[in-house]
């Protein structure tokens, strides 16, 4: 599609000019790094955390809960992807900020473009996007996040992150449903329903739910809370709507030897989310899916049990909402992990945050936004700050290519562990992620030891899940990083 | 109190200045501007929005929900209390973004700290605060966030915006309730609640509620929707959890001549919340209330209401969370709304967001803390980049004995809004607001045509509710700007 195709056809031109980009071929795997400064390699000082990290730890806590902290960092000292702390420690980083740093620590290019002037504006004049836009607004959408929409989907809402990112889309799709029973966005509410609802009763607050998946994680606010099924320490005591979830399908590995038992568990989960749609007593309005579901422990689904399940949402006029916010930006080898599917029809909301730092949803359908104003409203609705450098971040990629480059990476670093899981397979499990970049997973019964000790040996890595690692490197993440996190996995190993 | 004996007691020593600074008296209500390099006043070039203006909303409409807009902004040129636009129209405006821009656009000290390397390092390095903070969090939340911390309240949660700030505080609010009927922080959950919670069902979904007063405005995620009851277009087809309302007073002015009328109505109050509190099949965890409620039409109820609603939810052990959002940061001539009633007991928990620019909630009780980590936590929690610019704000508020100044222009502008009242009741009607800084309000049947009219002859203004006008200006509003409003005010009255 040319670019004056484009216009004609309404999409931002520059949409197009993305795919075209990130499907040039990249050799920079192997290559010096793409921004200078970055250390040789990791350098462990002390006990992390250290002393200083220690008292500053002691003096954080009088006043903030550190009990979920992992390590005091010293972002001034960190570059690319290497994260430094207070003792001196550098570690290399393939956990990134719970997979939200794109392009690493002190990137040079996106540290001009926050020390800009517009950069300071838009810190200081912080506008109520809704009401006052800037006269520059339009533009920035359209050079920035929307050159990053997904296939089909051209308009975006804004949000502040991955919860209200899909809070505010599961409110689009109720309003949508709600419309569509009505008989279209001219029908207008009922007295009865403009008084009930402000009783938060029936019919105005609408009897209706959104459908997710076992072990998927939408956030912890308490609608996105309702969806989110992966742990019980994130919803217990929290009072949730009586929302259904289906079987995430949970896949055996290796996938090559199990082709046949994997589709009839994915068949049983599409079964199940019928079922569900077709018989619930608060009928889904949409269903919410992570391409990859991460926090739940990196569950995977095959592009087939998505184009069925963007079918069955179709043939029963529920939403498809997929959510981005860990998969998105580039670090599945695709821009979006959902390119991976082919599918014909797009999915109707694509949610997205962390990599993009900035977050909201897109969509393409216009009876997506709602029948009058003021019903998708807050004061801020996102923050220009953060969509200056998302654009940013997608020049960067476009410019090294770091899509493409990030699925070569991915590979090579797959069929290394694939080499360690043979020699170590009680600590290399149902190793995932194979063709979906550096988004690569294994399972491990000592998993929180491996965790402990990689960092002792220079490795700041994650966990999700039950027992899983999760390795999530930036998209500036070469082969000779990977080499050093194999032997580290190694050493890790063989140490315990 | 000392600082030494602030810091024997605990609190950050540097809260303690704030109320000393803030206590000082200020000559600059009549004085020249507090930056330099504003306009001297309006300029009304063409209408509003003039040819430029609407050409960039047809473009932007294509991609973002245009319907809520107000006007198109030029931040580039707007300096101090004015606003300008892209076809060179300047307004004075005393709407703020919602009542969300504290101390002027542009504002020259905010910039240079917007153009700092400690911002480019937060924008470019954003941390996952709960995980990975940076060695100088607690210094800043301490010289930060935590200098303006409510009386009785030394800890912070840190967050977004207003809707999360609030829904983070009724989950502490929740995980509270449920360790205090568990019997403490050390009494494990049971197997059947960390698996019910998995399906949103009792006994892990607690059954508990959020009590809040018809018309206060909480936000529009999910949860925060719940207890948000300003407008019925604001709630439609969205689904909510079955929690409690009680009527805030609706005070009949002036309030001079209604005095036992309006002790009956806050007591009817008063009493509905009792009841409801002791009644509501999903009992209340918390009340949640606005110290004037902005979005419902500025709604105030007495020192005494607010006094009697602490001493009632102590009574009944449910917590009382204060939304600041927009009341907080010293509009009302206090630094927090809820200053003006001298609680013998503070406010278990304080939300704020808007003009501090950092949003989250404060609190004192450490039992708030939940007994687990990872409980309350997501990924960013907030935001570095407007915890740094928060601190700025104080440290100018405090420079420029802000509150203060806006006290004694407030009562300027009040004293003078009642000469108009007098002069034309039709149009300024309860007006209310007295001693609470330029946190002032009026209704007038032809509200909307006042907002348009205003625009024309160079004003910027707001409305809230059905039919009030509610002013919004920023704390750098002086007795000049006041009178360029009270003589636009009456030529609007006049033209209509």
């Amino acid at each position: 599609m040319s670019l004056a195709r484009a216009r004609v056809l309404g999409r931002p031109a520059l949409a197009v000019s993305r795919a075209r980009c990130f499907a040039t071929s990249s050799v920079r795997a192997s290559a010096g790094p793409f921004y200078a400064g970055e250390p040789s390699g990791p350098q462990v000082k002390t006990t992390i955390p250290g002393p200083k990290s220690q008292k500053l730890l002691q003096e954080l806590d009088t006043v903030f809960d550190t009990r979920s902290l992992n390590m005091i960092c010293d972002f001034t000292k960190s570059h690319g992807n290497y994260l430094s702390d207070p003792d001196g420690n550098v570690l290399l980083d393939v956990f990134a900020q719970i997979a939200s740093i794109p392009l690493g620590y002190n990137n040079p290019e996106l540290l001009k473009i926050a020390s800009s002037p517009e950069m300071a504006s838009g810190i200081v004049n912080r506008p109520a996007l809704g009401s006052f836009p800037s006269h520059d607004w339009a533009d920035l959408l359209k050079t920035g996040l929307l050159r990053a929409a997904p296939k089909g989907l051209d308009q975006v809402f804004t949000a502040m992150a991955g919860s209200d990112a899909n809070e505010t889309a599961f409110k689009a799709a109720f309003m949508y449903r709600r419309q569509v029973e009505r008989g279209g966005p001219e029908v207008d509410f009922t007295a009865e329903e403009l008084a009930s609802v402000m009783d938060n009763k029936a019919p105005g607050a609408a009897q209706l739910s959104i459908l997710s998946f076992k072990t998927g994680f939408h956030g912890r606010l308490l609608g996105s809370l309702s969806t989110t099924r992966s742990k019980a320490i994130h919803k217990v005591d929290i009072p949730a709507f009586d929302w259904p979830q289906a079987t995430f399908p949970q896949l055996k590995y290796p996938l090559e030897e199990n082709v046949a038992e994997n589709a009839r568990i994915e068949q049983a989960s599409l079964d199940e989310v019928e079922h569900l749609i077709t018989s619930w007593h608060l009928p889904p309005a949409a269903v919410v899916v992570e391409p990859i579901q991460s926090e739940g422990g990196d569950n995977h689904a095959s592009p087939e049990f998505f184009q069925k399940l963007r079918a069955l949402t179709k043939k029963h006029n529920v939403l498809l909402i997929v959510d981005e916010v860990q998969t998105g930006v580039g670090a599945t080898g695709k821009f979006w992990a959902h390119d991976h599917w082919n599918l014909q029809d797009p999915p109707d909301l694509v949610t997205f945050s962390k990599k993009a730092q900035a977050a909201g949803f897109y969509f393409g359908n216009p009876g997506l936004r709602p029948n009058k104003p003021y019903r998708q409203f807050n004061t801020w609705m996102g923050d220009p700050v953060r969509a200056l450098l998302f654009r940013g971040i997608i020049n960067e990629i476009e410019k090294h290519d770091l899509v493409n480059h990030t699925a070569k990476v991915g590979n090579y670093l797959f069929e290394s562990l694939e080499g360690l899981a043979r020699k170590y397979p009680e600590h290399f499990q149902n190793l995932r992620g194979k063709d979906r970049g550096t988004f690569i997973a294994f399972d491990s019964p000592k998993r929180d030891e491996i965790l402990k000790k990689a960092k002792e040996f220079g490795v700041n890595m994650g966990g999700s899940g039950a027992n899983a690692v999760r390795l999530r490197p930036m998209l500036v993440f070469q082969k000779h990083h990977a080499d050093i996190l194999l032997e580290t996995l190694e050493k890790v190993v063989k140490s315990i």
